[in-house]
Formats: structure tokens, sequence, C-alpha cells
């Protein structure tokens, strides 16, 4: 400690919203040297190497091979890929000295692809597992929570290459064993929930989210073992509803109902129900989208959806990707007479009414449900609008928020949502990639076939703050012993020689033993000040070698639990081993 | 090497110039993904990984402490060094998403030099020395040879810092004995030359070259013992000529003279010497340039040198950096009516002459040496020319080629010229960047100083390329054990079910010795295919199991002297052993 390039902080960082940023930059292990870019000071190195030697030791056991590809890539295979423009302004683009466009690649697909294009041309080269842990840039709106989310991280990214589904599904089992296997030894609590398996290609898709308060991601999950991530969930569907009994739609006069609410209490009192309260679930609200695709083509999308949901923005823009989506405004209106702003009914909408306005509904507006909607009339409703006999939807869409209690589409229970740390991604790519670059091998009769694969994702220093937010406490890092930097932060309390002298050989004889040891030994700090920086710190095992040395005790303690022990200096390489297990240092 | 990802070509690639490159690609180490961009397969990422390894064995036992900076990186730092303009086009700018200005940073001393201040504050704490191995990126304007000029690479650069001079030349001489040490383990040939130490701030400068004639670096060494790069060369400074004796000076009618040839022709024919003929050494010729200073003030400077030499542009650049020079145009001869364009005279030129432009003259145009040499007028020229009685310069430069023959500045004989292949360069940067960012601790007496820093580079990607450079052979790759992908090359020749299975157990016995074996496995390839395969692959060790292990006997061969050795298959280790030493394998 005395030589170490650590200084610890005593005050919070004034940019720190998450504890695992506040931790990290108190104790030394990272410092910010740019807007969403930090510097692995010695300690957060070490962390971060420990967890790459983890995953590189997994995917190396499943049979995965290691390669390394540039970050800065030309335009050309991400043009071809759709990518190029896809990614928005979240890609850093440039040009070089000539003008050529380039990319900072996020991901590798497209490259990878093409590599094994390149070398291979027979289902007997497959399958074939390619990986690298690569520093990877992008250019987020608001870098933030430290290595949560930064401009520049690093993650392990593979990929996966088969000849047929069946060994694409294997290899997916496999990547899944061996991430399971990663985040069970880093001492991860985590989830994995189904995820969207994106527009294009692909059936199945997972993500490990380590449960966090101040995590980004939102997932579900039920007491029967179902788990999602929001923008998974799908809504059951309920059964059609009989409606020949149903009276005939009619309009009644709703003036002054700019909301919900107010449409809610004009209904309760001008045209009240026989047998219960209007209610914002008996209504059907419309909302007007502009969709724009990759290709900058603008389209009107209405999403038809229950009163008393709104619309969730980021499970709209899943399952709208590659397009994004915005509200109508005003200006927009203008254009489609179709569409009276506050008013709009479907029976409007869709492809068989005379607008042939696309209009997509949630799940829950199933054939023979009755509504109260807009009549496409200024200050006018529509009541008993039945869906299938007034209106025909082109089809449903998830765009709903999910709430805490709404059924498992598994039928496992009820939701609860939990916010958490998303620290891998599977995904079954599937045959896009291959088909974009036309990857094919000869198969075993001698006929060309397109390849499939998948892509598979570790977040390498998000999983160091995901570690750090899931292990810390009160006074500090608290790192199991697998990612910690040291396993033994030994300490010298007071002035004491005899101390120093035992402190040293223990030292020696712990670093003889292999083991990493973090010494303070700074001369001038007082011992009040080594405690707090050891329990800041975290080495999971902490040695004190204070005044009691003359009575031939030292003291252990266990960072996790708190349990002291004290024992002889003797006897401590011993107990470090029954503690720690033997263990080779990282690099 | 039945599953490896790799495929080994028979023809070399088109754009493959030097044999490293074309070598490392036929073997499949490295793949072109990208212009100056090379993604590493399994085998390439494995010697990259052994040299880095070796590279932080010595960093870390010289007491350096490896840290991480991001590559992308904000504009303020390199604006306030001025890098961010001097770069020039070598560097990729890029704007974020909001339109900020980033960089890839080529190197890293202003954020070092930041995150010091940011820590550290007092004499105590220095010395300090800090490490990264980082991809760097570079703009190259004609990426080349592979990995030797990329426009992506690793580097290991560390930074030295340090209370005083004193302290700056030790932790100077320490990385030089860690760079001697690492070189050596890495079993390249390298000749350490005197660098230029640049023009701004520092003293002491030099850089480790392996000698290649593949190499884009030129420099010179003498038989006792000097060695230099080119831009670092000083030309030893003739004794003044006594010039009493001197004929006063005179203006000859020199028609149809436009280059030095021409001119000593017409002088031979026209005003012939008595004792000897005119020669191109005897004239003086002036080069007008225009210097553009940092800021994009321009500025002109006239080169005055003898006749028998040209400029060498890299000279003169690293000469006048920052600023960049070029020749004269001839719309830039029309703004200085004192320049006569080809019959340019030093009478015009200097501080103290009527145009006032600067004059810089090759060290050989002594005081009291005499010249043939431009008269400033059309068609005209001066014989008898006496520098120090008829022209005063502003002083020497360096810009004069280096040829074979040119006596070493330290009197240690006749130069040599060579080509070689940078791979490490030291430099004390003094207290350049400590002054930009204002780094300064409090010394012994509470008194605050400056801090001086050195900066200390290896091209670790690179040394793969030199490494290959310096020890292939016609048939292949050849490396040394350190770096090698792996210790043995094991084959199976011919379809011997008892080879097999011999192989087999030979692979199995040296694995568990922990040595790394690439074992060639594949059943269907031709002996013939696997041994020329071996020999590319460049393995130390090739052990082949083939029909002889009926009678016990299977071969190792030793890559590097073709070295032939028939034993019993149970010795094979106790060999390996020998030849290898024991060896812990690498990541």
């Amino acid at each position: 400690m005395s030589t170490l390039f650590v200084r610890t902080l005593r005050e919070d960082p004034v940019d720190a919203e998450v504890p695992s940023h506040r931790l990290l930059v108190r104790a030394g292990y990272i410092r910010r040297v740019a807007s969403g870019g930090f510097a692995w000071l010695p300690l957060g190195l070490r962390v971060l190497r420990n967890i790459e030697r983890v995953v590189r030791e997994e995917m190396d056991g499943i049979g995965a091979q290691e390669v390394h590809f540039p970050a800065l890539l030309s335009r050309e295979p991400y043009e071809a890929s759709g990518r190029w423009s896809d990614y928005g302004d979240s890609v850093f683009r440039l040009k070089d000295r000539r003008g050529a466009d380039h990319l900072l690649a996020p991901t590798h697909e497209e490259l990878f692809t093409l590599l094994v294009k390149d070398l291979y041309s027979s289902y007997k080269d497959l399958p074939l597992w390619l990986y690298q842990i690569q520093t990877k840039f992008r250019d987020e709106a608001r870098p933030r929570a430290g290595l949560l989310r930064g401009r520049e991280f690093v993650m392990k990214d593979s990929y996966s290459f088969d000849v047929d589904d069946a060994g694409l599904a294997a290899s997916y089992e496999r990547h899944r064993a061996a991430y399971l296997r990663i985040f069970d030894r880093l001492g991860l609590e985590y989830v994995v929930v189904s995820a969207m398996s994106g527009a294009m290609g692909g059936s199945r898709s997972e993500e490990f989210i380590a449960p966090s308060p101040t995590g980004e991601d939102t997932f579900v999950r039920s007491p029967g073992g179902y788990a999602a991530n929001v923008e998974a969930v799908t809504t059951p569907a309920p059964d059609p509803v009989p409606y020949d009994d149903a009276p005939a739609a009619r309009v009644v006069d709703t003036p002054d109902t700019p909301t919900i609410d107010t449409l809610v209490a004009v209904a309760n009192a001008d045209f009240p129900l026989p047998d219960r309260l209007w209610s914002p679930a008996d209504t059907l609200k419309n909302l007007v989208l502009l969709l724009t695709h990759p290709d900058g083509g603008e389209e009107p999308l209405v999403v038809g959806l229950p009163g008393d949901r709104d619309v969730d923005l980021r499970r709209l823009a899943a399952h709208v990707e590659p397009a994004t989506a915005r509200p109508f405004a005003d200006a927009d209106f203008a254009a489609y007479p179709a569409l009276v702003k506050g008013y709009v009914g479907p029976q409007a909408l869709g492809a068989g009414s005379e607008s042939g306005l696309r209009y997509l509904v949630d799940p829950r507006v199933a054939p023979g449900t009755r509504w109260l909607t807009g009549a496409n009339k200024p200050g006018r409703h529509v009541v008993d609008l039945v869906c299938g006999r007034d209106f025909a939807p082109d089809g449903t869409i998830e765009a709903a928020e999910i709430r805490a209690g709404d059924p498992a589409p598994d039928g496992s229970g009820s939701l609860e949502l939990a916010r958490g740390i998303e620290i891998g991604h599977i995904f079954q790519l599937g045959r896009r990639y291959a088909e974009v670059f036309d990857l094919q091998v000869l198969d075993e009769r001698g006929k060309r076939v397109v390849v499939t694969m998948g892509s598979y994702g570790i977040g390498v220093s998000r999983a160091v703050a995901a570690i750090a937010e899931s292990t810390h406490d009160d006074v500090g890092l608290c790192w199991p012993a697998i990612v910690a930097p040291a396993d033994v932060h030994l300490l010298v309390a007071g002035k004491d020689e005899q101390a120093r002298t035992a402190a040293d050989g223990l030292a020696e004889e712990l670093t003889a033993a292999r083991y990493v040891v973090l010494y303070d030994d700074r001369p001038r700090v007082s011992a009040g000040v080594k405690f707090a920086d050891a329990e800041l710190l975290g080495m999971p095992l902490i040695v004190t070698v204070g005044r009691r040395i003359a009575d031939g005790v030292v003291e252990l303690r266990v960072r996790l639990t708190g349990e002291r022990i004290d024992l002889p200096p003797g006897d401590v390489l011993a107990r470090v081993r029954e503690l720690t297990g033997p263990r080779v240092p990282g690099p």
C-alpha cells in the first residue's frame, strides 16, 4: 500500500449515482477520465482480469476458440447488413484521412461471418464457436452509473456456426450452460429471462440479469418460474367473447373529454351502465404513431389498447424494430383527415377501412370485446363498439405497459416487476447474417446450405460493477475470492517494531504460497485509517497484526461475515488456505 | 488441427510485401479484415499474448504498475498539449452525437499526467512508473506490411514520474534495462540507437531497432559501436579554415545551369581550377522551404548544403518539428523578390542580410570554407564565396542525407547504413506535459516542484511481425519457444492405427506435463501436407509418429536447426523438457 497507485477517498464523487460507481471510485479501482470513460487503476484492472480469466476458461472449456478483431472497421459490411443505419446515433462513426467511412464496432456479427466464409466451406468444419474479449464503443446518449453504462467497455462476444437448426439449438445450449457456470463462479446472483429475439431472424433469446435496484433493465418473474424482460412479456389473449346479444354501437356526445378520466366521468354521468360504473378499462384508446424505417420511409401506425394502460415506449420500440416510432405531432394529423385528434376510433382504421391506416391492438382487445372509444368526430365517442363486428384490427402488438399482478403468459401466477443489470445475452441469430454475406457450406450430400448462427455476449467490465452492486455493504466493497484483486489484506496496526517484523514475515509466507497479498505497510498512517481502507477495498480476508503480537496473537477477519478469529501468526497460512482454497493467482 | 480455426494457404496473399505478412497470413495466424486492420486467429493471438506476458513480467519486475485507459478521449487535454493539431492527419478524430470532438489516442501522455496529478501530491509518492498494454489507432497514410504498419495495433506504453532530473535518469535506466531483458527474452536481435529527443523538452532518447531488410527505419552504425537513427545522426563540423589568402569573391556568368551537374560542367569549361576539377562538393546549394507552424503561421527557411548532398526530408522534418516544411513553389518565390529561383545565394540570406530570411546551413559549411554558389541574379553564380567573410548563416541544421562511409560523430569509424523495424522507444520527456497540466508535488522542503517524466513504448503487435521477420526461413515461420503458440507440433503420418494410438498417448502425456501441444490429428490429410504445415506453422519442436512406431521409433525434429532425433515414444517428454525447459503455459 505504500507504493500501490491508489488513493482512497472519504467523499463520494459528485457524479456517482449508484453504489458500485461510488465505491469503485472511492476505493481507487477506477477513475473517470472522459464522459463515460474510465481509467482502470491497478486494483480495478485486477478484478477485470480475474473476470476475463473465468470467462476465458469457460469459453475454452466448451471448445470455443479465441480470436481478436479490430474495433475500427469500414462501413461496407455494416452497410450490407443494414446495421450502419439501424444503429442510429448509438454508434461512433468517423472518416479516415481519405474520407472513407468507418465505425467503432458495437459487435462483430458481420466480420465473424465474413471470416468464417473466408476460411471454411464444409459441414465437417462445423460446429464452430469463436469468441473474443474486446473493447467496444457505444455513443451513449447519457453515459451513467460508472461502469454500468459507459461509452467504452469490455465485452466477450462469441458466435456459433452450425449447418442446421438442431446444431444451432445445441450450440445455444452449450453456451447457455457455460454462462450459468461463469455467473455461478463469479458469485453473481442472476435470473435468466426470456428476451425478444429481435425483428429479424432467430428464434430463441435469453438475458442474464443480476437483480439490483440500481439496474436499468426491468424484468418480470412469477412464483411459478416464468421470467422475461419487459420487452418479451406476452399478454395472454382472452377467449373470444360471444356478442350475439350485444346492442348496436351508438354514437354519444362527449364534450370536453380530452382524457380517459374525463371521458369516464362523462360516461358515468350521461349514459351510466346498469350494473356497475364505467372504468378506464372499458375504453379503447388509440395512439397514433409515425414509424420511420431504416431506409427513411415513413408510415403512420395506430395502436389500440385499453384506456387503463399506457403504452410502454421500450416495448413498442422492441416490436417495431428496426423502425423507430414517435407519437403524431399536430402537424402530422393535418395530412390524415380521417384521424380526428382526441377522438380517433377504430372504425376508421385498418386495412379494410376507407383510410387503410395500419391498426394493431393490444391482445386484450379480443374478438367480441365491447368498447367505449372515439367516433372519429370532434366531441363524440361511440359505445358498444364490438371488436370483429364493428371494426377489424390488422393484428396485435405488445406495446402496453406491464404491471405487477398481471398474469404470467404461461399460467405460472402473477407477475412481479424487478430491476436488474443485464450481464449476458444469448441469441439465436439464425441465417440473417449468413444470408447477407452468402455464408454457405457443403452438407453431407454435397449440397450447399446456408449456415445458421448464434451470438452470445457478456459485459465483462459491466460485471465488475454488477458484482460490486450485489456484494458491497455500508462500509465498502466486498469481493468474492475469485475476482478479488488480492486474497488477503494484511495490515500492521501501530508502530510496534515486533508487529512490523511479524507482518513482513506473514506477507512473505503467504506470497510464497501463491496467495496475493495486499500489504498495508504504510508507516505513518493510523490504524483507524488502515481498518477503514481495508473495509472499503474489500479483500475477502483481512489479517491485522497489532500490539497483541506480543502475546502471539493476530486477528483474521472475514470481510463478508465480519467473523473475527484470533490466532497465532503461524496458523494464518493454514487458515487462509482453509477459507480460500489453494489458489493460483491470476495474471 | 482437426478442430482448430486455421487454414493454411499455399499461395502468398497478393497484398503481402514482406515475409512476416506473407507467412503470418499463409499460416493462418492473422487475416486482413480492413485496411491496416487484421483479425488475430487463435495461433496468432497466442503469440501476441505470449509477448504481452513477457512485457508484463518485466514491467512488473521493475515495479511498474499496470493500469488501463480508454482509447476514445476528448479533445481538451490534447488541445492543451498541442498534440490535437501536431498530429495532423495521422490521428483519427470523431464527433459524438452531441458534436463534441474526440480522438482515438495514439499515446496517453496527457491522460497519465492528469491522473497522477489527480491522485498524488508529494515527493514521497515518487518515483512512480505506470504502464498499460492497450490498443492504439493511427490513421496511416499507407498501411502496409501487415502488422508492421497498421491502423490499429497493440502497444505497451509506460510513463515515469520523478521529482528531479536525477530521478528521471534513474527511471530511464531502469526502463532501458527492462527493455534489454524483454528483447533478449523474446529472442530478437536488436540495436539500441540514439534517437532525436524531439523539438520540445526532454534530453535523452533511444530506439530499439530489429535489423531487417524489410524495415521502414534506417539507422546507422559504426565499427566502434556508435548507433543512431538517421534523424539523430550529427555531422562532425570541420575545423574553421583560414581564409586570409582567399581571393575575393567574384560573380561569373553561368548561362543554362539549372542543375548542379550543369553548373559544374560550365565551371570546368569556363573558369577551371588550376589543380583539380570542380566537383559538386565545391558548390553550395540553397533550398528554399516554407515552414508551417502548428498555429498555422508560415515563414520561409533556406537550407544551405554542399551540392553533392541531397536534403533528407525525414531528417529535415525531425529538426523543424513541430513545424512542417515543403519546398517553395513558383508562386511562393513571387512574394520574395530577393530569392532568384535557381540562383539563390547566401549573400542575400540570414538575419543580417537585407532580406532577413532565415538561413541554416549544413555543419560542413564551416567558417572559412569557400563555395561556388548562386549570385542572386538569373544566370549568374559566384566563386570563392567564403563563409564568415562573405555571408553569415543563422546557424546549422542536420538536413543533409547520411551516406555510408560518412564518419561517425564520436570518431568511432565510418558509418554503415542499415534498415530495421522499430520495436521500442524510450524517451526522457522532461517537464513538457507536467508544465502544461501543472503537475507539481511538494519536495522534501515543502516547496512545489514540477514533476519530470519519461515515456517508454513497445510495439507489441509489431513485435510479432519483427520476430517472424528475423526467425523465419524459406519454408515457414520458426518461433522461439517463449513466444511459440505451442511447444510441440505433434503429427501422425499415415493411417496406421498403432501410430494414432501412440500419438494420442504422447499428446496426453505432454499436455499433462503442461506443455502446449498442437496435435495434427487430421485423419484424411496426407503426411506430406502435414509436414509442410508443420514447417509453415513453425512450432519449435515437431514430433512425427509414423509407420516406424512398429519398431518403437518416433522422430523429434528441431524446427530451427533441422536436427532430427529418432527416439522411443517413452523418451519424448524427457527430450522435450531438455530442449524446452520446464514450462508453465501462457494464458
